[in-house]
């Protein structure tokens, strides 16, 4: 039987970006003490709040459906941290509750785009970007932001893509480069959606992690309340990952007709789950910072070990949980350099191929494992390029 | 900014043929005591033991990102399971877990169909199937089943619609009409799917909810193991439905590329939702046929109050937990009947029209509230159909 072509060729070449993690799970598997610097995942639990309020919800009652486009306390609740958080006037009916963000990134797609529709994204990309576009069979086009450039996107690369193309999806702050986008990039950014009349999807799944510098939402922006899709979730802010849970927030009249995609795709989200995120959410802004906080200090800490070394190159991160290191000097590629340190050293990072052709010759370490296991992978890692630099 | 169209006609004419249940729903709000005979849910919350093994999850740590495809264990459980009901051979490669059923669906379309590819489905259908198919960009092609064959569909009408078509969808038990399909039927969609090299879609979400004959699954029928998309969820059968979980079983080819769209839709489900779902499937049969235990009872009461009449007519539902009425003979349709029923007895029940042109004239009954409520609800409505009939 013919699985449909849009099935097969989610991947386009053929691999996910995950090869390293996988290999690097294997090992664990058999044995092999590994350090994982390869997933965007705390190395902590949900916290024992959240969770004995998720309990409580079920003994309460809430293991029926719930409603499809969200509970509305939740929906409410989104509102107003986003509100308070971007100064932008919000109300429930502008927030669409998803079993997590990539199921809002899926969903924006599917409300900005046709099929055959070309979705720009920026190249380096989170793994999931260019199928996620696939999956809702528009074709991915990438647009380079360069390492020399801090990996800001620039405007003129920008613009040579946007004619007859239906959206753009950016991502700050950014993994894997742990940019923040400057106000100069966004300005720019909306200026391109307004000339193009492109729809402007705009992942802020790291927004609670910002070490410099300081978040804006596009949406925030003049003119582009109704062409920005935001994607939220609880995963990073509240170490939610394993619980599913995000929003996406747009134009009422889109959270209205994504209700209806919700409907058909995922019939929404177990109530015992929001019940558990609206419990989060009340903890406040200073849980937030709470969970930021180790991914603060092991931003310094990686800093110091990276600026000894006269090969291994960094962008100082300005936000969310991962370092771009530039092993370029090394003469390996990502792909090499990571597959060597592992067997190696096993010490797990991402090769940069795996987020795209700009991030070539780069490593994504995430800031997820405790401090002193980090600074020792991270000197592992400098001792390691400087003795195969060809 | 514009709406895809693809997302602005995912319910075809604009209804998802929910609005009397929503009526129903503000008029409880209002504080009205309204009997509520529409939603396919149970009147039971989720089984204690399962929710205390959901919160255990959490404090054994599965809070964190889990298994894409689902968790090896649950995989493995309900390839036992489905392999012990059906005895066809099943492994975890089979399997994919997904955030509920309506989720399995949705992916069963994306992995038969490409965009515009035409999708059939039986009328009366489960109200979101069209708008699922129209969500993946494929056509729905509606083939009646007539009343008058006790809504079993019929093999010339199929065979009239397959040429040029893509993937055939049934459900048996069936969602509204309660008609287990005949082996007889069955054989017919078999070899109908090899004729015109169909993929079945087959919703089996029902199974553990039999009155009458035996559920056959066409996985196991010849020929069809390759071609056969199952879909099954926790929901009806463990009263799980607001855990939204549930899975796909298929070709281990078909499952393996399904993984790549979970990745870039849902990202997986909630660990600790599976392992509350695989403490469910340890309950075993004995606690599957506790759960259906109500439904055999309240379809017996039900039969009797309707066989007393002469204006409403049915046909005994055979499985799950539904009861279709005819009221033709009243002269009303579906739709006005429902609507007065509720404005003057405060009793909701869903217009056959919700579920397709082939049961226009009927009621679906959800056999959902307490035993005596719902004699007293059918009691009810027998009078009013007979004071209402033209």
């Amino acid at each position: 039987m013919k699985i449909s072509n849009r099935l097969l060729n989610i991947l386009g070449d053929g691999s996910d970006g995950w090869d390293i993690f996988r290999k690097a799970a294997d090992m664990v598997r058999d044995g092999i003490d590994v350090t994982q610097l390869t997933i965007g995942e705390h190395d902590i639990r949900t916290d024992q709040r959240i969770l004995d309020a998720m309990h409580q919800a079920t003994l309460e009652g809430h293991t029926g459906y719930a409603a499809i486009p969200g509970i509305f306390e939740l929906r409410q609740a989104v509102a107003e941290r986003v509100q308070a958080q971007t100064g932008e006037k919000t109300t429930y009916a502008n927030v669409l509750i998803t079993p997590g963000g990539q199921s809002a990134l899926f969903a924006a797609h599917i409300a900005a785009c046709n099929p055959g529709d070309r979705a720009m994204y920026i190249d380096p990309y989170y793994a999931t970007y260019p199928g996620t576009i696939r999956g809702a069979s528009a074709v991915p086009v990438p647009v380079k932001a360069r390492a020399e450039a801090g990996f800001q996107p620039d405007a003129a690369d920008l613009a040579a893509q946007a004619k007859n193309a239906t959206s753009l999806l950016i991502n700050s702050p950014n993994n894997p480069t742990g940019v923040v986008y400057s106000r100069d990039t966004l300005e720019g950014i909306a200026t391109l959606c307004q000339t193009h009349d492109l729809w402007l999807i705009s992942d802020e799944v790291y927004d609670t992690q910002i070490w410099q510098g300081r978040h804006i939402t596009p949406r925030s922006l003049e003119g582009m309340r109704e062409r920005t899709l935001v994607v939220g979730s609880m995963s990073k802010s509240h170490a939610m990952t394993g619980s599913r849970i995000g929003w996406l927030i747009g134009p009422e009249e889109v959270v209205a007709h994504l209700m209806n995609l919700s409907t058909h795709t995922t019939y929404g989200v177990a109530g015992f789950v929001q019940q558990a995120a609206l419990s989060a959410l009340k903890l406040g802004i200073g849980f937030e910072q709470e969970i930021a906080q180790p991914f603060r200090r092991r931003r310094e800490i990686a800093i110091r070990c990276i600026e000894q070394s006269n090969v291994v190159g960094m962008i100082p991160p300005q936000g969310a949980m991962y370092m771009m290191l530039d092993i370029r000097n090394t003469g390996m590629s990502g792909d090499e350099f990571a597959n060597a340190l592992l067997e190696k050293h096993h010490i797990a990072v991402m090769p940069g191929e795996s987020f795209g052709d700009a991030a070539a010759g780069h490593l994504r370490v995430a800031l997820t494992v405790d401090d002193q296991r980090l600074e020792q992978a991270l000197k592992t890692l400098v001792r390691f390029a400087e003795e195969n630099t060809r």
